[in-house]
Formats: C-alpha cells, sequence, structure tokens
C-alpha cells in the first residue's frame, strides 16, 4: 500500500520516470504516423481536401496504401491515449518496480511493432494481431488492477 | 481555495479516488469498443484489410453493422481523453466531494448508455443523444469550472 | 533539475497554471468541434444513422461539409491528447517559465487556427499545413526534451 503519493509521483521513482520517458516516446512514435500519412499522400498524389489537390493540381481522391496507414494511426489513438491513464493508476497501486517497467517498455515496443506490420511492411496475419493484443492485454492488466485497487 | 497540491493529489481524498476508479472503468469500458468490433467482424465476416479477409478467405468489404460499432467507439475517443483532463483540472478547483463522485459516476454511466443504445440494442433518438448529451455537459462544466478557476 | 516534484506540481507555478488552463481550453475546443458537426448535420439535413435521419424524415447519406467538420475534429483526437502528455513531462524538465508559457498558448492558438481555416472558412493551403504544423512542432520538441532530460 502505497502511504503517501509522493512515494510514487516524485521524480527519484524509476517506475514514475519511466513511464514519463515511454510516455514521451508514444507521442513521437504516434505524431510519427501522421508523417507517414503525409509521406504517402506526397509519394502518390493523394489528397482528400480539394485546397490540398489543388496545390498539386490533382483531383481529391482516397487510396487503399493512405488508409493503411490511417487506420494504423486511428488504431494508435484508441490505444495510447487510454494507456497514458491506466499506467498512471496502475503506478498509484505500488506495482513491483520490475514488472512495472517491464510493462510499460513492452507496451511501447509492441505499438511500434504494431505499426510497422500494418504501415510499413504489410506482413499476414496474425503478426498485426499479436502485436495489437499484446499491449491491449497489457492495458486490460493496468486498469483492471487499479480498479480492484481503488474499489 | 486548495492551498497545496497535495490536498487534492492524495490517496486519502475520496475525489482523487473516485477519479482514478472511474477514470480505470473507462478506460475498460473504452477497450470493451475494440472487443466488440471484432465480434461484429468476425460474425459477419467482414474485414477491412485483405490480409484480414484471407485468414477467412473472403474479400475486404464494408458492413453497416462493424461502421455503427466504429462510430461509437470513435465517439468514446472524442469524449473520454477529454474527461480524464478536465476532471483532473477540475478536482484542483476544490469542488464538494459529494459534486464531483457525483459528475464523475454519472459520466462513466453515461458513457456506458450510449454506447449500449449505439452499438449494441439499436434504441430510437433521443436516446443515444441524452446519453451523449450527459457527458458532454459534464466535461463541459468541469472545463469551464477550471477555466474561470485558473484564469 | 527539479528536487522535488512539487516544485512542478503545485498551484503557485506559473507553468503548471498555464498547463491546467490551456488544457481546459484545449478541451472546450476539442468539444466544439462535435457542436460543429451537429450543426452542419441539422443544417444539411445530413445523418449517418438510420435512426437520426429518421427523426428528420430523411434517408442516411454522405456530405462533403459535414465530412470535413469531422476530419477536422479527427485532427484535433490525433494531436491535443499527446500535447497533453507531452506537455506534462515537458514541466518535470524544468523549463523557463516564458518559454513554457509560450508553447502551451501558441499550441492552443495554433490548434483554433487549425480548425477555423479548416472547417468554418475555408482558406487555402498553407493555411491549415502552417497552423497544424505549429502544433505538431511544439509537441514534437517538448517530448523529445522530456526523453533527453529522462533518458
Amino acid at each position: 500500500m502505497v502511504n503517501s503519493i509522493l512515494e510514487v509521483i516524485n521524480l527519484e521513482n524509476p517506475i514514475f520516470r519511466g513511464y514519463v520517458l515511454c510516455s514521451s516516446v508514444l507521442v513521437l512514435k504516434t505524431m510519427a504516423m501522421a508523417h507517414l500519412t503525409g509521406i504517402q499522400r506526397f509519394k502518390r498524389q493523394v489528397f482528400v481536401n480539394p485546397e490540398d489537390a489543388a496545390v498539386f493540381k490533382c483531383k481529391p481522391k482516397i487510396d487503399a496504401n493512405v488508409e493503411r496507414v490511417r487506420r494504423a494511426h486511428l488504431n494508435d489513438l484508441e490505444n495510447i491515449p487510454i494507456f497514458f491513464v491506466a499506467g498512471f493508476g496502475y503506478m498509484l497501486t505500488n506495482p513491483p518496480v520490475r514488472t512495472a517497467l517491464m510493462l510499460f517498455k513492452i507496451f511501447t515496443i509492441a505499438r511500434f511493432l504494431h505499426s510497422l506490420v500494418y504501415a510499413v511492411v504489410k506482413v499476414p496475419q496474425p503478426a498485426r494481431g499479436l502485436a495489437w493484443g499484446t499491449g491491449y492485454c497489457i492495458t486490460g492488466f493496468m486498469a483492471v488492477k487499479t480498479l480492484l485497487h481503488f474499489l
């Protein structure tokens, strides 16, 4: 049982440092998806807004490759913000340092792998399913732990 | 007026405990939407990625029932992360314990009801509008309170 | 170097106050996108759900103006939640007060401008690109700063 919140939210606590570190990496990773979409749009000259298409003198259209990157991005939005919240709550349950750090790191790696096999190199299933499932289970585990602790 | 932040962010403060508890529930609720989408996809054999369709030997397609669950999920992404932030700011305004806990709980219940009437049992309007509006007003109220307090 | 987290997360710290203030404004700004979508839907009688269209005795359909507002909203979801996380981490790196407050404010203004030129008044590029890029660079800067500090 954590007696004071300062035992958790403090800059010497390796769990808190790991949480902030992984969160920053995940922010940059999510941002990279926008970049990746942009690259695909320019490369394939595919724009959804008339004012964007006008710059390149083409018509607005939809492209399967661009949509694929956008789905990978949306999947990040579905999974990463809730990780931030679940991870914060989980820290307050006084978890073992090694376990907590491992969960944060595996989640981060799993999200990179998810985007890699989804939007960069198309790998057949279950590659994407496994990467997604790993992150999903970690967030779920942390949220359930927090729920039971604060109930 | 809250003199020290530790009067708010502390594990004995019922508002903070309620916030962490409701947040965990909302994380799990948002995760359930991904699960619900998956169930619909398998049941109806509807996949948007060729590599997913290939596993079930079918062609990629779009289905109204799957899209409905995905819209409900997207609506969670539009409403739940901003609740986390508005709720955190609101706690710092030193609100009455009963009011704060009531708002957190009603928001959580409203989001469950929203998904229920949107994606599980199709209920005619205004059911979904009311559920959505309840959550929307609560987030708005908390954000305005925080804004006025910190201005 | 911040010695104690309470030097950062405290209600007298202008950076923390600015962060909470800008966050509340950004929550309300994101909420306004839902409102804007609603206005477009009612004005143009465009509804995607059969139960919504039924209320107005019309058929479900897609409309370019509604989709435009929805893309602006989605762009908020792609950029604003990660700002909350990057901004929080950045505060912990003990940044200069003026710089931090300026970044928070410029990000907030840039997001308003983004929605304005995207979904309210259609302004040719590079208006939207610049508004989006400003916010993107600020989030990226803060996330990289946090990453380097906690590495």
